[in-house]
């Protein structure tokens, strides 16, 4: 069994590290100027650039058996070429539909499944006069991470905004006043099987994950319910095959779909600290092999390691693990995180506490 | 950090595997003749062989943080010649103590911990007036997975066994007829810390471990507090620091020390399935990192895969994980193994059962 994943940085790095112990090969497709450290080592490493032969690239991994993506911005020619070739895990219909914000809306709207109101390709005025301000004005493509994204708060604000606009390929959302953000991890297997991992409650600033745990708290069980509801009929309806990520708002007793990621996620990084992670259940679901549990026996969070130095290995406690990505250490930048385990939620939330203020330390500058 | 691991199997493959994802670079030893395979890719591989220079072997290695091995019978003075240049774990004496049956027996003695009686050094038919039949003839060095020993049931087997042997260098132990044979793993961080997974119950067969369960079933807590008691003892005076494995004898409410292996043993191979496995932990231990947790909330199997083909996917369930070695198949060689979480012993041993079943269909010639 041999895996290529396009994309080299950390979640194809986790989803590698996940399949080794398997006896697993894996290769990587690295976009022209992406940097690898996060895999070097895992495996044979291929560049690929639009104009090139996929033909070419199959045989330069050395014809995988299964293909499959860390990211949702894949070229839908470059899956659909290799199709010719092996499986493609999640489809490219699946990645098709992700990528693109108006799409991803539709498909929603179709399985009718609840998400932010919004309007699609119109200036933010006159979405303005249909939903109320404030606005969150969003391409429809190449937003991750808070990127390509406003919120505009006035009226001044979306006239500002229409006056210099040029994209209209873009949606104009509602903004939420959530109670909280959760998502929903799940895996499917090509037999049509779904497994849920608990739902959980993700807290962000400037649009990066700081910190989740799991499972979340305070919600009710209709919800946790709805979220499993929800994602295993997106997943049928796509015919999908791996891990796919929902997050969500909760308002009060409503659950609102705000973006699907066909893929490993930030949010499921907590459930390395039980059996089977999720990195693990998307290698098994894609190799079409029986998936893991994903039940869990604790409260367990996560800290995301955002612009730091590598943190001294004294930060680790007895219910820590650390996860370090190898990358090139830059402000703002995503490289690594640290699994809290716990036995109540004031011990969880404690800990991450703590480990917050001593990540804080350790921040480079921007 | 960067840790060099003596040897090349799949003890280095599974401890690289859990220190990679910290961030920790790997390097290996080989020996001259070493089958490579298990860590191929994980890490810079150098080969040495006892007359050549320890100096060159450091800085080939790329000068390693820390060097620790996988397995007892590491040469004693390329441990002492690198601890010239970095630490090394666990240290040359615990090394030397554990390769040499009689120094084992003697630092049990010392300790006041009960092992098996023996007698050191005298023929067979001489130990047989002491001790009483069936003996166990035990080479002092190069014996694992049952090799070089001897069961003699009979007088005639020991004049047998007198007139062919040529090796002094031997203990005559009284053969045991245990209730139980057990496992204690634990972990000593270098400020002294002691933390011990859950005793594991064994099953051998022709000397290879077969399979394991853990926690031991129908132990009394006073035995599990022994072993406890014992493998601390035992770190604690040899300034022991990474992991340790303490293989025992039950019988009755007596606890019999058989062997010390310095090193993450297979019996520990189920500690996989928690948070902080035996190879994440003894990294941690020698990287001066502060110990995981080694509670386990469920019962926990693992069966070794012995000289079979890669088991197809399908034999895998929800409750079970598959790790492979890449070795090169060979009949009654640890290949790999698959580890298994269950609610309750019955819903264990059943699954092992049916595994064990699958396992064999699949055995290759010898």
């Amino acid at each position: 069994m041999h895996i290529a994943i396009i994309g080299c940085g950390q979640l194809s790095r986790m989803m590698a590290l996940a399949g080794i112990p398997m006896g697993i090969d894996f290769s990587f497709v690295a976009a022209g100027n992406e940097d690898t450290r996060c895999v070097d080592g895992l495996g044979k490493i291929i560049t690929w650039q639009a104009n090139q032969s996929i033909d070419a690239l199959y045989q330069n991994l050395g014809k995988p058996t299964v293909v499959t993506a860390e990211r949702e911005l894949v070229d839908i020619d470059l899956l659909q070429g290799l199709q010719q070739h092996c499986s493609v895990h999640p489809n490219p219909a699946a990645f098709s539909a992700c990528q693109h914000r108006y799409r991803e809306k539709q498909l929603l709207d179709d399985l009718g499944i609840a998400c932010t109101p919004y309007i699609y390709g119109q200036t933010a005025a006159s979405s303005a006069e249909v939903l109320s301000l404030p606005l969150v004005v969003k391409a429809c493509s190449g937003g991750y991470d808070g990127k390509n994204q406003w919120v505009l708060n006035s009226e001044q604000a979306v006239l500002d905004y229409d006056s210099t606009a040029t994209n209209t390929d873009r949606l104009c959302e509602q903004w939420i006043p959530f109670d909280k953000e959760v998502s929903q991890v799940s895996v499917r297997h090509n037999n049509g099987e779904v497994l849920h991992y608990p739902l959980t409650e993700n807290q962000h600033s400037n649009g990066i994950l700081r910190q989740s745990i799991a499972p979340a708290t305070n919600v009710s069980p209709a919800i946790v319910e709805l979220a499993r509801q929800s994602i295993s009929k997106i997943m049928h309806s796509l015919d999908y095959v791996g891990v796919l990520a929902m997050e969500c708002f909760v308002v009060g007793e409503q659950l609102l779909v705000n973006e699907l990621a066909p893929r490993v996620h930030n949010s499921g990084h907590w459930t390395q600290t039980g059996s089977v992670s999720q990195f693990a259940n998307h290698i098994r679901a894609i190799a079409g092999m029986p998936l893991g549990s994903t039940d869990t026996n604790n409260m367990v969070g996560m800290v995301n390691l955002i612009g730091i130095q590598k943190p001294a290995f004294d930060v680790l406690t007895e219910n820590t693990t650390l996860h370090w990505y190898n990358k090139t250490v830059r402000a703002g930048r995503k490289l690594g995180h640290i699994n809290v385990v716990a036995n109540s939620l004031d011990d969880l939330t404690t800990q991450m506490q703590i480990l917050q203020k001593q990540m804080m330390a350790l921040e480079v500058d921007g």
